[in-house]
């Protein structure tokens, strides 16, 4: 019988990505956790994996003796494992090379089989089942890949930002008032008042922009979304960016050049996993395709689809219309004021037009932004028209009194972008632990 | 009078930190807010401040006529504003460099005086009236390289982090049980039942190293801390790492070199500010000292202090020893296990203690980690030892049943760290908008 035991003194020489012939008649130790065992009679398999990639346990019975036989052809599936043993070349094998074992540790076996494999690029069970299980389905090769690229997401972002002199912030996620009307907000009991957790760090990140100029912020936001999509979740990760002295277009410029520095850095970061998925990278060409909100409302009607002046833009919508050109990013541009939360600055121009965009990606909203107003009456004004008590927003209105500078910004969801570039079909696979009307666990 | 305007054409052709005498006779383009006017009757200085730092703009009647010289006599400390000009080189003003104006554009005229000044490293005022007005407040030069220094702090962590293979990670902050029992929880209303906000990433980041091996967090932490002190916040940020195959001594050993670095990258990216803080980093060797915890109580109580085996060690109690190595950063391992929540892992050779850290700098905790449980029947043995009820942590045990690694990790409070290095008084200085049992606005 196997027995499971303490990690003690085994610590590990390399990752499995390391193992291969050029290592020669030196001893390692190996560790991770078990992806598959084959069992060919006098010679077993394992395949072990760890966080740089796989290597291959062979264990013949004239070998490796029969004590140590015994107890590799009892390893299962998902079982946790170390593996003393030297090193012989194997075409076959991962990196060209096996593992010979001389001594076997097992750390934790695995008890149960889990109701799905975690090869290959598809599920053969409902994402329920594997939500029920997460950790074990993040094992899954093809999220592997997936959350590999999230990480070159998180970096590129960060790195672009930095070069663009933005400061990262963090805005409070326990806030006093809803920030765009009380739709969709999580109540929370604060101590002995009630309080929300914050749907965006919008106003914060605006306020921020007096004393940083430039801040950006990737966090949580929370929105207590009722319906049941693909393409939503009720916890999600927002990227917001605010900048002073600029309008809509100056963070469009900004925008455009983030999504092609993050796509280049997965095609250059993540070469291994964009093979393994057969994805690749969509082509880009700055400046992105821009329509604006009042040209696209005439073709859709030319479309004949019925849609007026003011609606919103359904997905649905936008596939009805044959333009090559969304099939990939581009912006709409100029929406209705009336259509957009009260601190959009309207156009000079035109007070029925605001100063905003939509990032789209085909029929998805990647990303929303425009020119915020910086000042205090106009902001109360526009507060009042969509039904807003400006006292509930006196900790914010106070501040414009001592210098707002003219700003712009925009937030944009990380799972949504995720979800796009690797194709996922559902959102709830671009995050680690999802959460949505019907899950809280695990 | 002066006149608000839009930023319209308007655009920065300098950083302040840019303006120097080797621009020459180009004109420039300057933006930003107003930190200091002086009048000289027929001479006009205004210091400007933006993001990259100041410069002076000097403006002689005699020289930029009557009415430019009328509208920049108005001009307010806090108000926002662009002025377009010529470089003259000028010994007094920062980078050796005064702005001779040829035009104004005010954007945001200042309607108050701020109740504080924004210069020097000290307010004359208490907490309380800078946190009102915390936009206003972050503007003061000392807090501002407080930032500058966070977010070196920040980068720093990543970059070592990634350099060791972990993976970055966000785990849900809405959850449905309690991680280390029910105390300081916030209650959130979850679509149509009770879930919490959690106070740690704990059970998250333990499942994860299953998948990913090694994974670290940087992200907001909730705590309905009931008490009113300087070194606690209701809404922090927890540094969160969890490593598979390692126990409590690997994680000590990361930990200490991730302050080391921490320290390095602030001395060579923060020197400047530093310089204005008149602030220097601790010298650190490596290791750090370690005490053992039976060994500390001792010296307690041979120094007199009334404490037992199995109490808490208080700051007020670590100040009472006077030991030089205390000053600076030192750990506190091997804690009775009653002491510490249900996952973390009692030494084989004496169940009553633990193998767990404490990370000190001088009397304050800055981290906490051990080696966890990864067995589930000794998981749930001491939850029932705690009174804590398993069934509820079904999502989390279920895992347990699928070779869950041997691990070992620690939390790591972002502001308390900041706090420490930056010598300041009330960690609320070190977060943005500090939330505590008193205050949720701004």
């Amino acid at each position: 019988m196997l027995k499971e035991q303490d990690l003690g003194n085994w610590r590990k020489t390399h990752g499995l990505s390391e193992i291969n012939p050029a290592i020669g008649d030196q001893q390692v130790v190996i560790m991770g956790w078990v992806s598959a065992v084959r069992d060919h009679g006098n010679i077993q398999f394992i395949i072990l994996r760890d966080i740089t990639g796989e290597a291959q346990i062979t264990a013949k019975k004239s070998e490796v003796g029969e004590q140590l036989f015994a107890m590799i052809k009892e390893v299962k599936e998902h079982s946790s494992i170390a593996v003393k043993g030297k090193i012989r070349p194997q075409e076959r094998a991962p990196n060209g090379a096996e593992v010979i074992p001389s001594e076997l540790a097992v750390f934790s076996i695995a008890r149960k089989a889990a109701p799905f494999v975690t090869q290959g690029k598809t599920s053969t069970v409902g994402i329920d089942t594997r939500l029920d299980l997460r950790a074990v389905d993040l094992r899954r090769s093809y999220l592997q890949c997936v959350f590999r690229i999230r990480q070159t997401l998180l970096n590129s972002i960060r790195e672009f930002m930095s070069r663009q002199q933005f400061i990262e912030v963090s805005t409070p996620k326990m806030i006093a008032t809803a920030t765009e009307g009380g739709a969709a907000l999580f109540p929370i009991f604060y101590y002995n008042r009630e309080a929300f957790l914050a749907q965006s760090p919008q106003l914060y990140k605006e306020q921020l922009t007096m004393a940083f100029e430039n801040v950006f912020e990737i966090g949580p936001i929370f929105r207590a979304e009722p319906s049941r999509t693909n393409r939503h979740l009720s916890e999600a990760t927002s990227i917001d960016i605010e900048k002073a002295f600029a309008d809509y277009n100056d963070v469009m410029s900004i925008l455009e050049r983030l999504i092609v520095n993050i796509v280049d850095s997965i095609k250059d970061r993540n070469k291994p996993d964009l093979a393994f998925m057969e994805l690749s990278m969509p082509a880009l060409e700055l400046p992105f395709p821009k329509y604006t909100y009042s040209d696209l409302i005439d073709k859709l009607q030319e479309a004949g689809e019925k849609i007026q002046w003011g609606d919103d833009i359904s997905p649905q919508a936008l596939k009805s219309l044959s333009d090559q050109r969304m099939n990939g990013f581009y912006f709409i541009v100029d929406w209705p004021t009336s259509a957009k939360p009260f601190y959009v600055k309207p156009s000079a121009a035109d007070e029925k037009i605001s100063e905003s965009f939509d990032l789209m990606f085909g029929p998805l909203e990647m990303s929303s932004g425009s020119t915020r107003i910086n000042r205090k009456d106009q902001l109360v004004e526009r507060m009042q028209k969509q039904g807003l008590k400006s006292d509930s927003f006196d900790y914010h209105l106070r501040v414009f009194d001592y210098g707002m500078p003219p700003h712009a910004g925009f937030g944009m969801g990380l799972e949504r972008l995720l979800m796009a570039l690797t194709k996922l079909d559902n959102i709830r696979d671009a995050t680690f632990y999802p959460r949505d009307i019907d899950r809280l666990a695990p």
